[in-house]
C-alpha cells in the first residue's frame, strides 16, 4: 500500500509501531513499517544507548524517536530537582499510597531499585528535560520525532527540519491539530479515545476526518482502535495516510512490559480499560484495576505532571516486583496503559507476524471491497 | 456496493437510515437504502398512520421499524399508568426540574399539548407496550423490526420470521451479541460509543470485530461514527455488511426535530456531546446543554425508565416552545440525542442528497485505496 507518508518517509507499508522497547521499534523497521521509540521512558544515556543499538538492527532502515512535553508542568528546583518537586506532593496523596500497600500488603523494594530512576525520568517532563533527550534524538540518524502532548517548542521543529527530520503531533482534537499546523509540523496524528495512553473523548471515526480537514495536506495518521488489518483498512478508508499503532505491541513477545501486565492484558475485555489520570496526572487510558477502584473511591484528585507519576511510580514499582512473584495483591493493583484494542490479545505474537498479518489482511480486505462494488 | 446484508433486504446500498421522521424513512428507502422508523416516538395509532404513509411513498421498497423494549423498567397500574408512573417520581426530582424552568424562566405551556401524549408514550416503554407497537409493525409489510435495548422477546421473533420480517438488533458489547444470538436475532448492528443515543463505551472500530467475532455469520452492520462515505467505507472495512446511521438524518431537511435544536447542531463541535442519563434514565449521548450542566451540579440520581423521560419530558415540551420563539434560556437548555458527527455538520441537506454523497464517496474511497494497494 503506497500513501503519501510511505512516500514521505519511504517505508514500505503505511504502519508505525510506537513502543519503548527497542526489540519491537527495529522488528516494525525491519518488517517495513516505522518503529518509533518511546523516548520518555529513558534518561538521556539510556536514550542514547538504546538508539544506538536499533541502529546496529536496522541497517539504515527509517526509524523515529517520540517525546512527551507537557505544556503545564509542576515547577521544581533546577538544583536539585527531584527532591523539590518531591516535596510539592501533598501529604494526603502519600499517606493514600502507604495505605493502599499496607491495605494489598505490597512488599517495600530497595532504595537503590528503579523507582529512583523513574522519579528522575518523571522529574524531566518539562520543557528543559526533554531539550536533553531532544538533544540525544537528533543526534541520531533518526527519520521522524513526535511529541504526543501539546505543541512542540519552535527550536525543536527548526532543529529536527535542519536536520531533514520529519516533525510529527499527535492530537485529540481539530483545534489541537491546527495549532500543531502552526507550529510546523509535518504529520498529524489523530489518536481517538479508544487508544492507550493519553487520549481525548473524540473517537478515531470521528476524529480522523476532523483532523484531516484541518491538515492542510499534510499527510495524517490514524491512531486508537487499529490492531489488525481490517482496523488498518479502516483507519485508511477514513482517509488516513497510514496507521499509528501503540497497544497492539504489548500484545509482542519482544515487548518489555512485564509479564504479570501482558498477561492481565491477555484476559481483558474491551470494556476494562479507562481514562483515568492516575498514571500521569492527565487523562490517558489504561487497564482497570483495584489501584483505580480504591482512587476513585477515595476521591483524591490528581496531581500536575510530573507529580502524579512521581507519587505512583514507587508503588508500581513494587506493584510489579511483587506481582512478578505472583503476588495476590500486587495482582489486583497491577496495571499500564492500554488502548480497547486490548479485548482481542489471544496470545502473545513475534513483532514481525503483527506487522506482516496486518499488512496483508489490510491488503486482502480492501481487495474484497473493491470486487463488491458494483 | 453488494454485501451480505444487501442480499438479504434486497437493498442497492448497505445503509440503513433510522429516524423517527417518516419523510427521512421514505427517501433513504427510496434512495436505495433501508429506512427505518423509530416507533418509540409514536402511540400505537400513530405508528399505525405513519406506516401506511410510509408505504403509500416507497412502492413496496424495504424498509423497517425500530422499538425499545428495555428489560428492566419500573411497573406502574395497568389500570391507570400514567399517573401510577408518576407518582413514582421523588419530590425532590420534580423540585429539581421546577426550579430549573423558574431559573432560566421558561414559560408553563397548556396542559392539553404534547407532554401528556409523550408521557403515554413514556410509559408504555415496558414490554406490554412494546407489544402493542410490534403488533401495529408487524400488522404492515415491513421488511426489518430492529430492537435498542436488550434481547427482543421470542414472541417477537416468532412472530416476525412467520412473516418473513428480518429481526435485528443494537449492541455495545460481545456479551450482548451473543445473548441476541442465542435469542434467534439475524442481524446484529454494532452501536459504539461515539453514536447518538443509547450506547456504551466501547468505539465503533474496535466493536465492530468483536461483534463479528461472535455474530456465526450472521451479518454485522456498524453503527457511530458514520456520516460520510469515508466513514461508511471504513465501516465496511472493519468488516460490517452495512452501516446503521442515525445521527446524521438530524441534519436534513426532512427531519422532524424542531429548528431550534437543528440550528444548535450546526454550531456544535464533535466535543460538545456527553453520554448521560438525563433524558431516559439510561446512558444515551447527546448534545451537551446547560441542562446538563445544571443536573450534573445538582446531583441527583437518575430515575429508572420511564421514570426519567417522564420527568424530563414536560419540561423538553416546554423548553422546545419556548425555543421556537428563540427564549434565550430555552435555547440554553435545550438538547437532543445526537452522536459525535454532530461536529461534521454544515448545513441541512436533502435526505436523498446525503444517502447519494455518502454511497458514491464510499465507492470512491474504495476505488482509490484498491489503486494504491502495490
Amino acid at each position: 500500500m503506497r500513501t503519501a507518508f510511505t512516500d514521505l518517509m519511504g517505508i514500505e507499508h503505511p504502519l508505525v509501531g510506537f513502543n519503548r522497547s527497542p526489540a519491537v521499534v527495529a522488528e516494525v523497521t525491519n518488517a517495513g513499517g516505522l518503529g518509533v521509540l518511546a523516548a520518555t521512558a529513558y534518561t538521556p544515556e539510556q536514550l542514547d544507548a538504546q538508539l544506538t543499538w536499533i541502529e546496529e538492527q536496522t541497517d539504515g532502515r527509517p526509524h523515529g524517536v517520540d517525546l512527551l512535553v507537557p505544556e503545564k508542568v509542576a515547577i521544581g528546583d533546577a538544583g536539585d530537582l527531584v527532591a523539590s518537586l518531591r516535596a510539592q506532593i501533598p501529604d494526603v496523596h502519600l499517606e493514600f499510597v502507604e495505605r493502599l500497600m499496607a491495605k494489598y500488603e505490597i512488599p517495600a523494594i530497595p532504595a537503590e531499585a528503579t523507582p529512583l530512576v523513574n522519579d528522575e525520568i518523571a522529574a524531566a517532563l518539562n520543557p528543559e528535560g526533554a531539550q536533553a533527550l531532544i538533544d540525544v534524538a537528533l543526534g541520531h540518524p533518526i527519520a521522524l520525532i513526535a511529541n504526543a502532548l501539546g505543541t512542540p517548542p519552535a527550536s525543536l521543529v527548526d532543529n529536527a527540519h535542519e536536520r531533514g527530520v520529519i516533525v510529527a503531533a499527535l492530537v485529540g482534537r481539530a483545534k489541537h491539530a491546527r495549532r500543531q499546523v502552526e507550529a510546523g509540523v509535518d504529520v498529524l496524528i489523530a489518536q481517538g479515545t479508544e487508544a492507550g495512553g493519553h487520549t481525548g473523548t473524540i473517537a478515531t471515526t470521528v476524529l480522523t476526518p476532523e483532523v484531516i480537514s484541518v491538515a492542510q495536506g499534510r499527510p495524517v495518521l490514524t491512531a486508537g482502535g487499529v490492531a489488525s488489518g481490517q482496523q488498518m483498512a479502516a483507519g485508511l478508508a477514513l482517509g488516513a495516510a497510514g496507521v499509528w499503532c501503540g497497544s497492539v505491541w504489548l500484545n509482542s513477545i519482544e515487548d518489555i512490559t512485564p509479564d504479570a501486565i501482558k498477561r492481565k492484558f491477555l484476559s481483558a475485555r474491551s470494556s476494562d480499560t479507562l481514562r483515568s489520570p492516575l498514571r500521569t496526572g492527565k487523562p490517558a487510558r489504561q487497564l482497570r484495576s483495584a489501584y483505580h477502584d480504591e482512587w476513585e473511591a477515595d476521591g483524591l484528585p490528581a496531581l500536575p505532571m510530573p507529580l502524579q507519576p512521581m507519587l505512583v511510580n514507587e508503588a508500581f514499582g513494587r506493584i510489579d516486583a511483587a506481582a512478578a512473584e505472583g503476588h495476590a495483591g500486587a495482582l489486583a493493583l497491577e496495571t499500564f496503559f492500554i488502548g480497547q484494542v486490548v479485548g482481542a490479545f489471544a496470545r502473545l505474537r513475534p513483532t514481525k507476524e503483527i506487522v506482516e498479518s496486518m499488512v496483508s489482511d489490510c491488503d486482502e480486505r480492501l481487495r474484497e471491497l473493491a470486487a463488491q462494488l458494483r
